[in-house]
This record gives structure tokens, C-alpha cells and sequence, in this order.
């Protein structure tokens, strides 16, 4: 199975073993002029609930050819989706789901804990052997 | 030529007739643990100066498939140099570079100008028949 693929199950396993449920696989909003829905070889973008509560989960795999720019790609995302959520459908946070190896290897890295709080992205982590949520990091 | 060459090429000629010096193709920063440059497929960033004022140039061409995707990309590129810049090189101002055609098709759309406006991203408009810069729109 394609890594992209690979981590996108075992984010909504995880999630589901949380007791979440999956809504929407993708989530996508249409706001004002613009579709913001994944398309083509874009990574998706998720929605789920639980007890009334609802998230937004973009999920990262992290495996192109160069961590600066996947993280680009990811942050883009994100800041798109956070713009359209706070209009569209404020009381649904969002959270870039990446993979224990990824938060490991990258996301500890100083420089890329500096976007991470600039932009105040809130992470979840996944184990992708267990298929677990091992952190939240809300913000 | 392909249509990234083509308005790289043509966003360096027009900041040359306005007067400004290429000094840097790629802009290049290493910002703590993490190397900000521009690598494979990537589109460029360059460094200018005139009369003591520097700019970074984020050049784009939008020839992707997918405008939102074109868009989400330029957006996390923007961020990440504006984040870098803010700490290494607080008075380079930093623009996203597009054509007058993406500028009258894309940046028009008003989700688009949402995007721009939250993210307070400056403007750099090329005409690329006549190699000139027809609008700067700053922040």
C-alpha cells in the first residue's frame, strides 16, 4: 500500500478507536468563489466527531523527496483550511495528523517548531505500527 | 520554454527595468536546524535591491492543475519565508510574484482575496508580453 494511503487508514483507525466518529473523507467546503476540496495527488483532509465535538484533520505523510517543502505543502494547507473554518464553521478545530516517525524526525526540529508555533498549528500524532493516537497537541 | 522559466525570466527583466538588482537566484536561508531553499520542481524565491531597499520575490506561475492546490502552495512558501525573513532579515520585504493573467483570473476570485488579505500577502503583478511590472501591491 502506498505510504500516503498507509497513513491516512491508520489516522482514521486511530481516531475511530478514540471513539471518534469519521463524518467526512474528504472535507471539503465551498467558500465564496473557491472549492476547497483535495484533489489529484493531494493529501486529505478529513472530518470527524465525537460527543459533539468536531475536528478537521489533515493528514501528512511526509514522504515526498524534501521535508522543507512537504512541510510548505502541509502548512499552506492548513492555513487555507483555518481561514475557511473560522468563517465557515468555527467550532471545528483543526489538526494536521502526522505519524510518530514524522513528529520524531521533523517536528522536533527547532526550526520547524518555530512555523509550527507561528502559525499555531495543533498536531496529533499516530503510531502507524499500533495505529494509535499517542499525543495531542491542541493549541 | 516551459511557462515556469517563462515568467521567472520575465519577473527578473521586469525588476531590472524598474531599476532593482537580481542578487540572489535562489534566496537562500538557513534558519536554525532547517535549510530554507528551493529545491526540485520548487518554484523560486530571488533577492533584489534598489537603492538600499531589498525584496524577496516568491515567483509563481499557477500552472498547476488545480488553482486551489497553486494557491495552497504558493500560501505555505509565502509563510515559511515570511516566518524565516521576520527573524533573519526583518527589512527584506517579501512578495508573491504572478502574472497579470493570474492575477486578473485567480487573485480576482474573492475567496482568493480572503486568503490574501488574512495572510497579508504583498502583490508583484507582471505583464509577461511586455516584461513590466504593472502593479505592486504591498501590505
Amino acid at each position: 500500500m502506498p505510504a500516503k494511503d498507509l497513513i491516512h487508514d491508520a489516522v482514521k483507525t486511530a481516531l475511530e478507536s478514540d471513539g471518534w466518529n469519521i463524518t467526512d473523507d474528504p472535507l471539503s467546503f465551498e467558500y465564496k468563489d473557491v472549492q476547497v476540496f483535495i484533489d489529484l495527488g493531494a493529501e486529505r483532509v478529513i472530518g470527524a466527531e465525537r460527543n459533539g465535538e468536531k475536528i478537521a484533520v489533515e493528514i501528512k505523510s511526509f514522504v515526498g523527496q524534501s521535508v522543507i517543502h512537504d512541510f510548505e505543502s502541509a502548512l499552506g494547507q492548513y492555513n487555507l483550511y483555518h481561514s475557511v473554518l473560522r468563517r465557515l464553521d468555527p467550532n471545528r478545530k483543526l489538526f494536521i495528523a502526522i505519524s510518530k516517525v514524522a513528529f520524531d524526525s521533523i517536528f522536533q526540529r527547532e526550526g520547524i517548531q518555530t512555523f509550527v508555533e507561528d502559525y499555531q498549528m495543533s498536531v496529533l500524532v499516530v503510531d502507524l505500527g499500533s495505529q494509535e493516537v499517542t499525543q495531542w497537541i491542541p493549541r
